[in-house]
């Protein structure tokens, strides 16, 4: 039972911890992480300052230091690496996977980038390394991994365990052995399983899955997310234009992925400019949070002069006023809806999306069921409480245009920024939200004007 | 290199199939989806209705049929199962893993998963689903599958090795063989590579890894997603309360959750109340969508009758009116960002959350900055513009006074929702939303009137 312990990582830990930190007490620090998941020591380290955790690493097997920069926030990872040099770094990306190590130097300026490359003792390492450095960060070819078994279709299942003993240890999880022929094309894989129940002489062209899929070094992460996902894949083969297998994707660097994708568009929907926390400082959480307000406030004011050319209809029939709210807010739903439908359909890059003039026509239907429905309730309403039908005829109305603009522009912005190779979840942000609003006023004071002094 | 083939799902695919189907061309049928993954089959299932289907689907062996029946998607799963037996459906769960079964059967009516359940075969895998079907679906116990490779401590590798064998056909995906002793406790695990590498002779007790995390059957589905995506499990051992092994969560299932409660975060943030996409009908879309619009127009509504009470005031100061979009929408922003922050914070559950003194303390210091900020800038402005004191020092006052209503209002919802076990990221959507509209107006014509009466 005792075999199988969690760490738990409490308030009153912390509390010791940093205690025995500011004393120096450097047995205390070494035993209490002793052991200690590396994941979970990140999380620790991130609770300090960047000169804290240097001096915490120094006590730390250099081992155990490379695996916690694996699992640092990139954020803090960024903050931390200014306090080492690029030799103190080199030993650390020594120890890493290919894939991980062109993580941590993508967090640093290129020419630091080279400077720890050259430190690097391991030749084949560094030019691991190099090669996974002239992709994008988030396209295949800059997720994978150098690491993996591969084995010549021509072997024995007995060659191929020599190998994955040769491999072991720099491939920490394998799922398969990739078959490639004699120009190093891929052809197929073996599962571990089938090599573990095969025979030692059996050949390996004999027994390999050539049912396999791979993808292209230039493929978008979130492409090879959804492969992999709808799939069910451990890990995927990445291959280059001439199919020769260059690396692999496995399912972890996916999972990251997937959540930052859906991490990004929830602080795009909601104007939060970076990733802030609740455990940021104030400042931090405010600054990351005034740009989007900002831009409110700015929309709002902007409002307010063009309301300023209908000062007379407002004394006129100050009843007018009232419904900015509601056309405002109704303006903005449907537009956060339409979006938000769009940027999703996108995102599981259905392949039965219809043409653009069919989505158009449908966007357009639906806004008109919405927009009937919504503007008879929002007649009938004003009819019976406020028994002004100049007034229920104006506001049902303009509510109407506002839901059909509200849509169309909730449809077609997602897709104009997706076409800009923008990230379309925009859409649903600060910008355009404001934007609707001021467009939304224009209607309603239009409609106003014109049906007021008919 | 043509030994592997992606299938590739186009528009012209599409339509000869729909042909083929329509003129009940069965050698076309069965030829053009010969070889084809089953998750490419079940997306273009999507596409047809049930009947066509089931029609597709006699057409098909029985193992690709089970296959297919795990990737539809749940609303078309459900309305699929209606058109078949339970006779025929038993014949397809037979074939499936435990999980995969109990999530079909979590999709029928519980009489009918009985019946079901009542025509499996195999003993032992009806006793496994009916396992199963005692959790709630999204707890470890709901997700982990009852098929795994264990091995007794005393055991050697070699009977290991034949466990796997007899395994094989069962346990699709093998990452590690658990270790349990004679009272079937969880010990630790050996990995595959391990045993490969390993000589048939040496005992299992000797080289199996103790350091291995597991998870209780009743956790939350969320949970086990951050653990796995924390230490990049591949799979997770589940155990009962007495430590015995009943289980395994292998990361696709992970991936799948991770995906749901984005989805499902999204959803309740955009007000639209179920799963719908770009490619349903124009009704499914309008009336997925109607719900929140119809409350937002209610609020919208009663807003305005709030308004009336100061129907004088406006006629007086029309310039009043001119700000409320102001108001509202920065009061929707503040409060979308500070509930989009604590649902995030929740959802990381990060253990270093302060006491809720201290968090409401920084929240009320993060409005107070954001707001003064906001307020002085629109003072300037209006004082720039407008050139009217009252109406800068009226607008700002009760610009500020929303940032901190907006703010306490956006970060008490979601916890207060949470304690009361209900999805936080409800404290985005439509409800919250429309409430934060009308305390907001309520503040800007409180302070309109106080301060113009003065």
């Amino acid at each position: 039972m005792d075999a199988i312990v969690k760490f738990e990582l409490t308030k009153e830990f912390l509390e010791r911890f940093s205690e025995a930190l500011q004393a120096r007490n450097d047995a205390f620090i070494r035993s209490s992480l002793e052991g200690v998941n590396p994941a979970d020591i990140s999380s620790i380290l991130e609770e300090f300052s960047a000169e804290e955790c240097k001096y915490i690493f120094e006590l730390l097997p250099v081992e155990i230091d490379s695996e916690i920069l694996n699992e640092l926030n990139e954020d803090v990872l960024e903050d931390f690496l200014v306090h080492f040099s690029s030799k103190e770094i080199a030993q650390y990306v020594e120890l890493m996977d290919s894939d991980d190590a062109a993580d941590v130097l993508y967090q640093m300026p290129p020419k630091q980038r080279e400077e720890v490359i050259g430190f690097l003792e391991n030749e084949d390492r560094a030019q691991n390394i190099l090669d996974l450095l002239q992709y994008e960060e988030d396209v295949a070819g800059g997720l994978m991994a150098k690491e993996l078994v591969k084995a010549n279709e021509n072997w024995t299942v007995k060659e191929c365990i020599d190998e994955i003993r040769m491999q072991a240890e720099n491939v920490e999880k394998i799922y398969s052995v990739y078959v490639v022929d004699d120009h190093e094309k891929l052809l197929g894989k073996v599962d571990l399983k089938k090599i573990i129940l095969s025979n030692d002489s059996v050949r390996v062209a004999d027994i390999f899955d050539d049912d396999l899929v791979s993808v292209e070094t230039y493929l978008e992460g979130v492409e090879v997310a959804n492969l992999m996902q709808k799939y069910d894949f451990d890990a995927v083969p990445v291959v280059n234009a001439r199919h020769k297998l260059v690396g692999r994707i496995t399912i972890d660097d996916i999972v990251d992925v997937i959540t930052e994708t859906a991490d990004e568009e929830r602080q795009l929907m909601t104007g939060v400019s970076s990733d802030v926390e609740e455990d940021d400082t104030v400042w931090a959480i405010s600054r990351a949070r005034l740009p989007w307000l900002i831009i409110g406030m700015a929309g709002g004011v902007l409002g307010a002069q063009f309301m300023g050319l209908f000062r007379e209809d407002i004394i006129l029939i100050p009843a007018v006023a009232f419904f900015i709210p509601l056309i405002t807010a109704t303006g903005g739903n449907v537009g956060i809806q339409s979006s938000s439908i769009v940027v999703q359909t996108l995102a599981s890059s259905n392949i039965f999306i219809d043409t653009m003039g069919k989505r158009l026509l449908k966007v357009f239907l639906v806004a008109i069921v919405n927009g009937v429905i919504l503007s008879l309730m929002v007649f009938g309403l004003i009819i019976f409480i406020n028994k002004d039908q100049a007034l229920a005829m104006t506001v049902s109305l303009a509510l109407l245009s506002v839901v059909l603009l509200a849509s169309f522009m909730g449809t077609v912005t997602p897709l104009v920024l997706n076409r800009l190779g923008v990230n379309p979840a925009l859409a649903s942000g600060p910008f355009i939200t404001t934007t609707n609003d001021l467009l939304g006023l224009a209607v309603y004071f239009s409609v106003a004007h014109v049906l007021y002094n008919l």
